[in-house]
This record gives structure tokens, sequence and C-alpha cells, in this order.
């Protein structure tokens, strides 16, 4: 999974309706000690996740994993809002 | 997904035959900021997309969960044309 | 899916019995106005490919979406030739 | 799968529930001669790998192949402690 | 699938043991030409490839429709050894 930073809010009226109710975050891959490496992302949210937060997102089949999105047209989305990360 | 901009058509009529009748557009990759990060794909449109829009791409097998798309040989799809990112 | 120019062919005796018969041809991927972003594949053709031609190569688990490669150890496969990219 | 380094472990008290009591370490990928590749990665531990091992991370859905992870939604997982890397 | 060298071989005695009896081979992916272009990867061989061979490696879950590998946690297979690349 990519330890990211979330940095914005997507807005789309015109979706697949089964995105509809979804939140869609911007996020930005981090490395352990927090620094952007690229990688910019649109991940749905399923752990209440806000601006500035730092997350853990799933990437690929993973994200179809979380809760309700099996079905769902998705290959991000957040899975934990991290705490810290101990690098010692 | 990967927020993206239109940037053009492909047209192709050698091609595997459940692909007839699909859109299929150039997309390259944003940052949050709108900013091109590489990446240029073709996508399948699900959504009406056109040059310039910006957009949502499911990338993988999330394409193939667009509407109609479970047997397509496809693996990018639009599932949104984004209104607006915001960042604060 | 990538936009990609065929670029070689690849001959291997040696190889998965289920890739008996299958052109494996190298492909660079494009952007949109043709030029080479990296990313050199080996791809099945599944549609007449030959060198030079501008091709889409679909990848991941949608290569086996393609005609007659469901259970071939394959995840890049040629899906169309490319008439033209309007970008305009 | 990817030769990488465990760099750090991550806390996460708000997560899918099914992350409960999965340890979540951050890693490095390597190169054959030990050098960081970048890649930064989340990996779930199923082989108890600690701070600093060298170690072999399956990615994507590979990594629900591991022992009890079939429907956890994670894309990256150790798989193995590396003893030696041998290079001629 | 990628063009790549086998650069060497990885030994680890704490695994899954699934992947017991397996051979785990470092490999560099290639260019038409041979240059090395990135991503070193852990691959399980699947075709008696050995150092320095120039091989065929089927990424994701192409890699596990290898012959026995079907239930493996495995995301990179070596599936042919390159005779011959030839670019015109």
């Amino acid at each position: 999974m990519q330890l990211a930073r979330v940095t914005g809010t997507v807005t789309a009226t015109a979706k697949d309706p089964r995105l509809a109710g979804q939140k869609l975050l911007m996020v930005d891959f981090l490395d352990a000690g927090g620094a952007v490496q690229g990688g910019a992302q649109v991940a749905v949210d399923t752990v209440g996740a806000g601006l500035g937060d730092t997350v853990v997102v799933a990437m690929g089949s993973a994200a179809r994993m979380g809760a309700g999105l099996t079905t769902l047209p998705v290959d991000a989305a957040i899975m934990a809002i991290v705490d810290q990360v101990s690098t010692a």
C-alpha cells in the first residue's frame, strides 16, 4: 500500500452512477520520512479521512476489498489514517 | 484513480472486435494542481468526455467495472468528468 | 491502454508451452505526439501488427481478455493498429 | 516481487477492521546490489520481518495469496526474509 | 511482459511455505537494445533460466498463469529464455 497525504477533494457531476455518494480525495504518495515521491491519485475514502491527513492507500484490485466497494470502478481506496510512522 | 486531461482521439480500423463502437481517448495524468505528470494513456470513455476535459480514469481491472466493459480488453476507462479539484 | 510503436521481434525456443505459436513483439510506449516515453515491453500480437506500426497495447489482466489468450501467461497484448491520433 | 528493506513501522487506529492485528511495515525497494531504487510502500508482514531486514515483497493481487490475507484490502505483503543475494 | 536479464539468485530460509523449492532470481528490465531500464525484480523461474540469460518475465497476475504457480504468492515469473531480439 502507499503512504500518502490527502491534498484535495474532487467534485464530479457526470460520473459512473456507482460513484454517487463516494468521497473522492486527491492524495500524494510519501516516503517513510514524509517527503512527497510523486504519484498523485484520486482515492475513495473508507475511513473518514480529511485534508492533510496521512493515510494508507490500497491500490489496484485491493481497493475493491474495501467495505462496500466490491463492484465499484475504483483502483485506489484509503484504508487507514496513520497515527505515526516509526523509523527506528 | 488518475486525475487526467483528455488530449486526443485514437482511430483504429484493425482492432479486437469488442472495441468496435468504443470511443478511445488519449489522456495525460495530472497532479492536484493540474500539471501534467507523465503517463499518457489510451482510455475508453464511459461518461461522454471530450477534448480538454479533466477526468477521473480507473486503471487496471477497475476499468472493466465500467458499465458494459466487463469482457472488453481494456485497462483504462474514464469514470467521471471533474467539475472542480479543491485543495484547501 | 498504452499507445506504442512496434520496434522488434522476440524469438525464444525455451518457453512456457502455451506461448508456442504466439508472435512476441517489442514495443515502446508513446505519448499523444508520438514521442517515446520509456516502458519497453514484450507484447503478444492479436491483430497482425508489424515493425513500425503504432498500436494500442492492453496491459495486465486486460491482456488476457484478448481472443484466445485467457489462460496464457501474458500481461501485454496488442489490441489495435492505430490509423490516426487526432489531438485537436 | 520486489527486493526491499524494512525501514519503519506504521501505526493506525482508524482503519479498515480487517487490518486489525496486522503488522504494517514501511519498505524501500532495492536493486540487486542493495541500493535503494525508490518505491516506498506499506506492506503487511507474514514472516516475522523486522527493521533493517532485507525482504521479498509480493505486490498487487499476489499479496493476497499470503496466508490469511485472501480477503484483506492489501496490495503488498512480505513473503520472505532474504539470507543472501548472490550476483555471480 | 518485460525483457530482462538474470543478474542474481536470492536465498531465503524464512519464507511463505509455498515458495519452498522455487528458484528466485534477480532480474533487471531491458529495452529492445539490451540496455538496462531499471526495475530490478525477484522472479520465479519456470524455464530453467540462469545467470546472464536474457528472459521474458510475466508480471502481476500473469505470473501465476505459469505452470504450477496458480496458488503461489508471486507477481513475477520467467516464461521464456530469449534467443534473439530482432529490431529490423
